[in-house]
């Protein structure tokens, strides 16, 4: 069957790899077709991608380079779009079936919403859809009759892992954690740590904002929220298990208490691929884990103590209701303060647990009621910290 | 669905696990029955486990054993069997569904055929039916439409990671071996290792004769051709990597990279229970896998230079037609010879290649040609070493 694909971030991490996994397809018979590709200012790869991949369309987020792309000839042939409107029309347009997103931050959940009540399969790198929004997209999902099928390297391998399976036979979900680039820090030895510092993760290459999500643990917080939203399990289901290596992606325990892991060398090209391919498998020429060159495979707890990041989202994931908003839009700001070198990485929890505090959480919400509670708890910060 | 189940070789490891599953699998609400069991001469534990499941039958190998248990008032409301014929009927009986055959050795063969074509589920674990007859065993599966289902760990932890995948997406399947108690010995110091030694597993708590080709690696030899014909797959797909502390029980790497594992405490209970429940789960109170105790999981290349057994098996493995038989049968011989001191651990090797080298192999045989392939084989063997 055809493949009619559309990519909003297609010049970020995710986006780049996505098109060398539709190239691997397409050169193993695959029928796939990019029908459009969106970036927020990146003019010159997306004028490569347009050559190679002769999109219909192109959504360009900043206006200024929306406006230059419309003088440049290599767009001459394609649709340019800019602009919330167009993006909506875009994605819910009956020329393509999969939408792979990966947005950075809420910001991706809206196109998301549209796509889905227009019937798409959703590749979803963009994990604060779920974590914010999971329970409304999951109730979409059931009405719209589609799925949404994670590109997250630990959510892929945890849906790898129960194919074939049973969701009444999950005992647990054990996501692992590299730990980041700061493993083994005290609180102390935390507070000085720099932006620099903080982008260099061990294993995975990665857009800043989950970069800097992997330093502070918050990432993993978010995944285990992402996953109680696509597997559908309890909270008290989910576990994180440090692991340095990051070889095993995630692991399944099931009532037997048989463990099921999906391994690999990190390469984001293979969760990507089986999102496209879902249920099957396509053949790759990615590279393959050889067991003979891994030393060894390490585990440890997680240090809650020291990275509370992840204690604040494990609070969020067991309370619920609109606590998730909160958590992901302070987190939002105070790694974007981080970024910009006007808070110590020891002060985003802080921000986070602050905002929090002051939120009363509602179990009965609408997609506005999120927006609402998104752009407020943004608002308050931005303020607070002249952004 | 009432399972009614029958354990040939009730009395070794393997019978005492699956009867304590078989617990489990009540106290979790399953209708099991045990229906019969079976014992060479372990009357003291045959009577414990008449006690406790009141089987219908017993099948007692050993004459003198099934004689002393005749006059046991213990087994007065137990049917006693003895001897080959009436070992046939029991297995072919319409009282049961499932058999768990843990017999030792190619004596386990004829039992398996008779009770497939009686269109029984077969749990196996007794490698040694499929490493000879597995294309005899596979045809008479499909004929008669009934399965065999692993309880060997490692075949297990395949056909798990394989549940919900196609088999042609297979590219590799990935055999862990512990290494054994020698492991890291080279030719030399193997040359001086003592049945004592040889019967430490670092890991599993098996049979002696088990923990012998554990200990020669002719067990990960046995395996690879065991995994050929059940999962039907090349014998360049299969290969071997060392894992000592056998957490990951085995792996399959897939067309795209993507690797599944299977994880656990080595337990044979786990495995035992999958291949009752097949391919349901059941939950279980067996100990899980804590990886916070867990310091580290390593790999090597094994050596095949030091075990030859290994290198010999993967020839066999290749090489195919009725080599296997003799493999084996010679495998099986020798094992004996070194247990019973009359030849060194590293004699084990020689004696194996001598009976392969003398054979001559046809690729269209039946199993009555097996069995003379493995009587002839023994005969020799027996003569020239006076056993």
């Amino acid at each position: 069957m055809k493949k009619r694909i559309g990519i909003l971030g297609s010049t970020g991490s995710i986006g780049k790899n996505s098109l060398i996994v539709i190239n691997n397809l397409i050169s193993n018979g695959c029928d796939c077709e990019v029908v459009f590709l969106s970036s927020n200012e990146n003019i010159i790869e997306l004028e490569k991608q347009v050559i190679e991949f002769k999109p219909k369309s192109l959504f360009i987020n900043n206006e200024n380079s929306f406006k230059s792309a419309s003088s440049n000839s290599s767009f001459k042939n394609t649709e340019l779009l800019n602009g919330k409107q167009d993006l909506l029309d875009l994605v819910t347009r009956n020329n393509y079936d999969i939408l792979i997103n990966s947005f950075v931050g809420f910001a991706g959940t809206v196109p998301t919403v549209e796509a889905i009540k227009a019937g798409k399969r959703i590749a979803l790198a963009n994990k604060e859809t779920m974590v914010v929004a999971g329970k409304i997209i999951n109730e979409l999902c059931d009405k719209y009759k589609t799925e949404v099928i994670p590109i997250d390297s630990e959510h892929s391998a945890i849906l790898q892992c129960l194919i074939g399976e049973k969701n009444g036979n999950i005992k647990k979900i054990i996501l692992t954690a590299s730990g980041g680039p700061f493993r083994g820090y005290n609180c102390e030895k935390l507070k000085s740590v720099t932006v620099l510092d903080a982008l260099k993760h061990p294993n995975w290459n990665m857009g800043n904002k989950i970069t800097i999500d992997s330093a502070t643990l918050m990432n993993k917080g978010l995944e285990m929220i992402e996953a109680k939203w696509l597997f559908k399990v309890d909270a008290s289901m989910i576990d994180v298990i440090v692991h340095p290596q990051s070889i095993i992606h995630s692991m399944v325990e099931f009532c037997d208490t048989s463990i099921k892991a999906q391994m690999g060398i990190p390469d984001m090209k293979v969760p990507i691929q089986f999102a496209l391919t879902y249920p099957e498998r396509v053949k790759s020429s990615f590279v393959p884990l050889d067991f003979s060159t891994i030393a060894k495979l390490e585990f440890e707890n997680v240090d809650s103590d020291s990275f509370k990041c992840l204690k604040i989202a494990y609070d969020v994931l067991i309370l619920g209701g609109t606590y998730s908003a909160v958590l992901n839009a302070s987190n939002e700001i105070a790694v974007d303060l981080f970024l910009k070198e006007k808070i110590a990485f020891t002060d985003i929890p802080g921000i986070i647990e602050d905002s929090l505090d002051k939120h009363t959480s509602v179990n009965d919400f609408s997609l506005e009621d999120l927006i609402n509670i998104d752009t407020e708890t943004r608002i308050k910060l931005i303020e607070k910290y002249n952004l």
